[in-house]
């Protein structure tokens, strides 16, 4: 039995942003509303209040193979130099259930994924012209959403807000040099807010720091910080006062997502799964002066989707150590 | 970041079943009693009726590394000649949370966790002198338990019993070169119970293939084949009868060991738990008559105990593949 090993520079080299693996992505959440997809929830394995390991998977009928992924978050990492997530992912063989691939991605193809998924929510979301695009937060994810939704909304203006002010500096300078648009800090997450047509949340908060009262007509919210119970970056009211609310499962939202924070109110919620967007299910005309947002805690089929590309291109560039 | 890739030769070639892989696995049993274990339930992905990949993990206090196991049971593989169970390893350092090596054992570490953990078991609870030994089921783990039972109860004679014939004999040939003892072959499981002092059951049945009034005094059963809602080898009769009644997990054999069919009746027994005899929070002293009975199910603890002791092994050897 050969297993190809790959590693982050293997797929910084073959997979960046793109419109091919924002595709991919998207094709995931359809998976999940076609009933193709056996997901259970999370493995969450507790370190201490700081450190977590997450274990996702999904096998997806009909593809040839499918990822377990392993993804550490170790937030006392940076006091000494080192990033706080890391990930690897394990591709195994529909047919055997063997391992064809290991991916030592170093947390890479989960970024990927992720800010793709919320390129995905703003295609179907966001209005058509977006000029400004918010971000709160300054970590990679707030670099990853923001190249992935350029792929779908060619903004103008990017406004970034942080708590350091060092950090939301060295983002600007980073993501305008990247994106090539006019890049600049926001001073609140007020100004932020009322100033973008889409805003992107990014933050690892335990309290609401999106307010009701600055959510203007044509909004549309991604959050993505709140992935585990105790997280929340909006206030609920804007989740109830939306026009449209979407998430990627309404499972997983409801324990992990800002949708934790409605309690049962959320039964009586329409909710839309965005599977049922992508896939054509249903069809949602939206308003110009409509509030969307849509609640992201990341899935294991995204996992799947992703590696599945990966380890396509990896294997038609060559590259990958095989071991046997 | 460096990683070191094993290979199942590696493991082999460094890692055979031994005393001092045994007492690591004892070890894993005195950690849950300690309270020093974060084990999260089982990762289970449903395939179809006979697929599935189960996740297994746990953080243990102390140790400097820890493990998630990604086990896949594809049991339509032996129809191209290929075997049903597989497996990835993923060790992750404690204090950073990165993956420091990944075994691509194809299983070999789980079955050799596996037969020590039945080991564990026997030296607990088996009569001071075995001298019969009888095995159900001929597949690899009906070879491991056998092989690691020997470490702790020197018997005289095995029976193995099986539904195939053709594979009993092979198991007889196979065992009595590799052990050095008699083996034969028992033509019912009644007269394999009947005759021996220590009996394992290793394999699939979802049906009692033991019955109660088989079960002798004196008699120690470790059951290991249940391991998943639906799947049953003991009457259950033998688990209220016995007098001593031992399991890996209480919580994990209520939902898939042998303990799963007695329903709430398990609620007033007392089920001692492996770690408090192999920690010494319990003794148990065992009359020569009394019956006994070990539930296993198999914990993710007993993933990182051989893990942990794999990669001390394999790095102490040289060996593996550093990637980085």
């Amino acid at each position: 039995m050969e297993t190809l090993i790959v590693t982050e520079a293997d797929l910084r080299a073959c997979l960046p942003i793109d419109l091919a693996a924002l595709e991919q992505v998207e094709n995931a959440f359809s998976w999940i509303e076609q009933k193709r997809v056996s997901m259970p929830p999370v493995m969450h394995i507790e370190i201490d209040a700081q450190s977590d390991v997450d274990t996702k998977g999904a096998y997806v009928s009909g593809l040839d193979s499918f990822a377990v992924k392993i993804a550490s978050g170790f937030f006392r990492n940076p006091e000494r130099g080192l990033p706080s997530c890391s990930s690897t992912i394990v591709l195994l063989d529909s047919e055997t259930g063997f391992c064809r691939c290991v991916f030592l991605d170093n947390g890479y193809l989960m970024d990927v994924r992720t800010g793709l998924a919320g390129a995905v929510a703003a295609k179907y979301l966001a209005l058509a012209d977006v000029e400004t695009v918010g971000v709160i937060g300054t970590g990679a994810q707030a670099r990853y959403q923001v190249e992935s939704l350029a792929l779908v909304r060619p903004f103008k203006r990017l406004l970034v807000h942080g708590r350091n002010p060092q950090k939301a500096a060295d983002y600007r300078a980073d993501m305008a040099s990247r994106l090539g648009v006019e890049v600049a800090v926001a001073d609140t997450c007020e100004h932020l807010v009322r100033d973008s047509q889409a805003v992107i949340t990014t933050t690892p908060a335990t309290e609401r720091i999106v307010l009701s009262e600055w959510c203007h007509p044509g909004l549309h919210i991604t959050a993505m910080g709140s992935d585990f119970g105790g997280k929340q970056e909006l206030d609920p009211q804007i989740l109830t006062k939306a026009d449209i609310l979407a998430c990627d499962t309404r499972d997983q939202c409801r324990i992990g997502g800002e949708i934790q924070h409605l309690g049962a109110q959320a039964d009586d919620m329409d909710i839309v799964e965005l599977g049922a967007l992508t896939s054509g299910v249903r069809s949602i005309a939206r308003a110009d002066a409509d509030l969307t947002v849509c609640d992201l805690t990341g899935t294991g089929v995204q996992d799947t989707a992703i590696a599945v590309e990966a380890y396509r291109r990896v294997r038609a560039a060559g590259l990958g150590t095989v071991v046997s």
